[in-house]
C-alpha cells in the first residue's frame, strides 16, 4: 500500500481476533481488571461495555462527544472549504447532498478522553473535549494533503477529497482544517489551552516531518534506508499524533509535566506498535480482511519497516531482496511471493512483530508511571489494544 | 501575471512615484503632519527618518524587530523542514549555503507594529513583536502553497521552492509555517495571544476561501463572473491578512472591540486599493519597472478587476472584449494592445484608478475613527500610502 497508510489507516474492523503479537493476552490482566465502578477513570455515565468491546464503546462516545465541536467548526467555514470538509469526513456526496458516512475511527479524540478521564475523571474527560476535536481536525488536514502528495485515489472506501474537487481545493481544505483546529484551542477558556495548543502546533511540524522523511525514503534505493530512520520517521508520521493526543488529555487534568510526557510516550509507543503490525499486514494480510490486495506494499517497492529490517540483516536473503526491489514490479504474483519470502527468511517478519511486542510493552509501562491504578488506566490500554489488534 | 500576485506581491520598490489614483496628494495633510515627537506613536528610539522615507524607515525596523522572532522559530524546525523556510525565506540558497537574502518588504509585520504602536506606543510595540511574525510566518505560509497551485515558478526574484525541492516538501513546509505561526502566539503569555491567535486563525480560513474563489473564478468563462465576486475574493485574498494585520496590534494595546474593528478595516481596505492599483499595473505597468512583461495578465486572461469591471460594462467595448478573452492568448502583441484598449475603453482601467481612491479614503476614515490624532496615525497612513504607491 502507500505511504499514507502511515498516518492515515483507520485501524481495524471491529470482531477481529487477538493480535498476534501477544500483546492483548500478555496484559489483559491489567486491561480487564477494570469493573466499572464509580473510580475517577470510570465513564460513570454509561453503563460498563461487555468484556472485548470497551474499545468500541470508547470509540463510539468520543465520536459522540466531538462530533458536534467538528460539524461546529466546519460550519462556520466558507461554503467552498465547508464542501471539501463535509466530503472528507463523509458527511456530505459530492453533489453536496447529505451522507451517513464514515468519519474514520476516531481513535485520537478516545485516546485524547481518555487520557483526560484516566487522570482526571469525568470532568476532566469533558473540558478535553475540544482538544479531543483539534486533534481530530489535525489529523483529518494531513490526511488531506498527504492524499494529495502521494497520489492516493481511496481514503475510507471513498475517492479521496482531491481526485473529487481537485489538488488547490484538497490543499485550502486541509489549511483551513489545521486553522480550525487550532482556533478551537486558542478559544477555549481553560487554563491550559495555550500549553495544549503549543503542544499540537509542535506535533503538526513532527507530522511534516514523518511525511517528508517518508516520501523521500521511498525515493532512495533500498540499500540506502536504514532500520533506525525508519523507525524514527514511523514514529514522527504515527506516533507524534497518537502520543500528543494522550498528552493533552493529560494537560487537561493539570498533571505534572512528567505524567504528562509519560502519556505521550505511552501513546507514541502505542503507534509504533501499530505501525508495526500495520506493515506486516501490508505484506502478508488476508485481501479478504484488509480490502487490499495481497502484497501491495510489496507491489509499490515500499520500504516499510519489515522489509527495511530484513534488508539490514545482513544476511544472503537480504542481497537477494536488496536486488529485487531495485527492479520494479511487474504484476508477477511469483515476484511478489517471493519477495515476501525473502523479508520473512531475512527475519524481516519476526523482528517486525517482536518489536511490536516490545513497543508495546513499553507503552503499557509508561502508562503504569503515570496512572499506576489499572482500573484508572483501563480506557487507555484498552483503546491501545484496539489499534494494535489485527490479523496478519 | 498569475493569481499569486493577490497574495503574493511584495509591493514595490523604494522611490516608485506617487501613486496616479492620488491617494499619496489627498491625505498627505495627515501623513505629514508627524514630527516624531515623543507622542505615543512615536518610534522614539530611532530618530525621525526625512520625510517621505518614513515608510521605508518603518519596514525596516519591522524586518529588523521580527527577523531574530522568524530565524529563532525556523531554526526549531526538523532539518527538512528547515531548509525550506530558509530557502523561501532567502536566507539559504538551495544547497544549503547562507544567503543574504530578500526575505520580502515586511509589509505586514510593519503594520502590526504600527498599529501597536498608534494605540499603545513603543511598551505595545515591544509586546506585539511576536505576532507581527505570527503574520509574516502565515503570509510566507500562504506563498509556499499557492505557488504550488498555481504553478508560479519565480518568487522575489528566485525560482519557487517547489520548483527546487518539490510540490511535497512546499506543501509540508507551508504546513509547517503555518503551524509555528500559531504556535508562537500559543506560547506568549501576553493576555491578549488566545485572542489574536482566534483572529489570526479566522483569517486563515479567509485567505484560503480568497485563494479558493480565485482559482475557480479563473476557470469560468469571462462573462460568469461578477465584479462583486471579485471584490469579495480580492478582499479574502489581499485585505484580510493586511487587516488582521492592524487588528492584532491593536489587540496588544488593550483596544476596545471597535478600535480594533476599525483598524482591521482599515487594512482590509488599503489592501483591496494596493490590489487595484497591482491589477491597473498588470495590464499597464511599465516592463522596466514592472520587471513583467507588459500585458501579462492579459495573455494569461486574467480576471483582474479591471477586466471584470470592464466586462460588467455593459458597454460596446466589453461585448469585444468578453469575444476576445474566450480565445487563448496567441503571442500576439496586437491581441495585447487591443484587449488593453477594450478594458480602457470599457472604463475598466478609471473605474479601478477611482476604487483604488475610494478604497484610500475608507482607509483613511476607518483609521480615523480608531486614532483621532494625526500624529500617532501617521505611521500606519504612511504604510498605507507605501504600499499603494505605484506607477502605472
Amino acid at each position: 500500500m502507500k505511504e499514507t497508510r502511515h498516518r492515515g489507516t483507520e485501524p481495524l474492523r471491529a470482531g477481529d481476533p487477538p493480535s498476534p503479537t501477544g500483546t492483548l493476552e500478555r496484559h489483559r490482566p491489567i486491561g480487564t481488571q477494570r469493573d466499572n465502578g464509580p473510580g475517577p477513570s470510570s465513564d460513570a455515565e454509561s453503563p460498563g461495555p461487555p468484556e472485548g468491546n470497551e474499545a468500541e464503546a470508547l470509540l463510539r462516545r468520543a465520536r459522540a462527544a466531538v462530533d458536534p465541536e467538528l460539524r461546529s467548526a466546519i460550519a462556520s467555514l466558507p461554503g467552498s472549504m465547508r464542501r471539501i470538509a463535509l466530503y472528507h469526513f463523509g458527511w456530505q456526496h459530492a453533489d453536496g447532498t447529505p451522507a451517513t458516512g464514515n468519519a474514520g475511527k476516531a481513535i485520537r479524540p478516545a485516546l485524547v478522553l481518555a487520557s483526560a478521564a484516566a487522570l482526571g475523571g469525568s470532568g476532566a474527560r469533558t473540558a478535553a473535549v475540544r482538544a479531543a476535536a483539534a486533534v481530530e481536525l489535525i489529523h483529518n488536514f494531513t490526511l488531506l494533503h498527504d492524499d494529495v502528495m502521494d497520489r492516493d485515489t481511496t481514503r475510507r472506501h471513498r475517492p479521496t477529497a482531491w481526485t473529487v474537487f481537485g489538488d488547490a481545493e484538497a490543499i485550502l481544505g486541509g489549511d483551513a482544517l489545521q486553522a480550525l483546529a487550532l482556533r478551537l484551542l486558542a478559544a477555549d477558556p481553560h487554563p491550559v489551552s495555550p500549553a495544549a495548543a503549543a503542544r499540537l502546533a509542535d506535533c503538526v511540524v513532527e507530522l511534516c516531518a514523518g511525511q517528508q522523511a517518508d516520501t523521500a525514503m521511498e525515493q532512495r534505493g533500498p540499500d540506502e534506508v536504514t532500520l533506525d530512520e525508519t523507525l524514527a520517521m514511523a514514529e514522527a508520521k504515527t506516533g507524534a499524533l497518537l502520543g500528543c493526543a494522550c498528552a493533552l488529555g493529560a494537560l487537561y487534568t493539570g498533571a505534572a509535566h512528567e505524567d504528562v510526557d509519560a502519556l505521550d510516550a505511552f501513546g507514541r509507543e502505542a503507534g509504533l506498535a501499530f505501525q508495526l503490525i500495520d506493515d506486516v499486514i501490508g505484506i502478508w494480510g488476508d485481501p479478504r480482511r484488509t480490502g487490499k490486495p495481497a502484497g501491495a506494499d510489496l507491489a509499490a517497492r515500499k520500504k516499510s519497516l519489515p522489509v527495511v529490517a530484513a534488508l539490514a540483516s545482513g544476511t544472503p536473503a537480504a542481497a537477494e531482496l536488496a536486488e529485487l526491489y531495485t527492479r520494479p514490479y511487474e504484476q508477477d504474483k511469483e515476484d511478489l511471493e517471493q519477495t515476501a519470502l525473502l523479508v520473512d527468511r531475512a527475519g524481516g517478519r519476526d523482528w517486525a512483530q517482536a518489536q511490536a511486542v516490545d513497543r508495546m510493552a513499553r507503552a503499557v509501562s509508561e502508562l503504569a508511571r503515570a496512572v499506576p491504578e489499572p482500573e484508572a488506566a483501563g480506557g487507555l490500554l484498552a483503546l491501545a489494544e484496539f489499534v494494535t489488534r489485527r490479523s496478519a
